[in-house]
């Protein structure tokens, strides 16, 4: 069976665990603690350079590290996935977008402000106001397009709405507030009502 | 024929163009001024509410920002794709490693240093440190691999290859020293060296 070396609060861990899930992929999870630092030794940086989870390892020690290319993985040639190739192309743009202009301030956001421990957020504080106007200004691309459309990629769930579900579910703990975002509310319920959904915190 | 909306000195335009050119796809480039602020008016932000480019735009008027995506999209079925679902994802988890552990240092860094007035820079001048620490522990992870592999992806020149060398080959301008990392250097020597490179100054 895969191993997804994860944490379990990590909403880009939680992506791969909640794809795996609708997929009916079983996935065995190796969790290590935030901050102690396990990543960051020899025996995980062999596996991973990069000193990051999620890390998804196949049998027979084969290792993908990045979320985007373990969803892509796991769900090439499934329902998770558009068939036509400009429609995957515009999956694949958002989830270079949620990485890109999303993730490293609505992400980090709820990181330091709900995980942290508060002297550390301490250090950090006076980037709070940037994280809330970049994090903001990626809710409202995301608003403009849910207000004329129910998915990201074509007229489906797929792998493109899990990538940017991960931290937007989760956004409120980092100060944002989403009601300002209607269409993107609405479109969040649209998603936690798919089959086989599991919450963040679920774990198997 | 397809318009590539774009800035010639962003290296993220410049991985675009250097695949449609050696893919033999005709564009025909909209050059943005870089400090002009057109990609934030409404014209441009009804083709990409995010406000950046690149931003593909083909026949017809449908529009694909990201360059990943764009890169993805130009080659699928290519010899600039691994034909396998492993090897693909391989060159997918370099696409996303590029655009979160090594653009926003390495090409930032060299935005700030070499392109913005001076003015600016002193504003920006507190986190240069902070980006060639995160710039060089990218480039460390290139180097881990590249001791090991000609190419990112399989055993041959891909996308993940033109996406990792978009900001890596002027990384000194950023005030990277290419020098401490041969293994890098020499991977830059093999992909000019591919047939119908271009320098990012090559406009058409």
């Amino acid at each position: 069976m895969a191993i997804l070396h994860q944490m379990q609060i990590s909403g880009n861990c939680y992506k791969v665990r909640l794809a795996a899930h609708q997929l009916g992929i079983p996935l065995t999870l190796k969790e290590y603690p935030v901050f102690a630092g396990d990543t960051r030794r020899p025996e995980f940086l062999s596996k991973n350079p990069n000193g990051r989870v999620p890390l998804l390892e196949l049998d027979g020690g084969r290792c993908l590290p990045e979320s985007g290319a373990i969803l892509w993985h796991l769900s090439e040639g499934t329902a998770l996935q558009p068939q036509d190739a400009w429609t995957r192309a515009q999956m694949l743009s958002w989830m270079f977008f949620e990485q890109y202009s999303h993730e490293p301030y609505i992400a980090v956001a709820r990181f330091w402000l709900s995980e942290a421990p508060n002297e550390e957020l301490e250090k950090k504080r006076h980037l709070v106001p940037e994280w809330h106007a970049k994090g903001n200004a990626a809710l409202a691309v995301m608003e403009t397009h849910l207000k004329v459309h129910d998915w990201f990629a074509g007229n489906r769930y797929s792998i493109a709405d899990i990538a940017l579900y991960g931290y937007t579910h989760c956004a409120e703990e980092g100060g944002f507030a989403l009601s300002d975002f209607p269409a993107v509310t609405s479109w969040l319920n649209r998603v936690a009502a798919q089959p086989q959904h599991i919450p963040l915190e679920f774990a198997w």
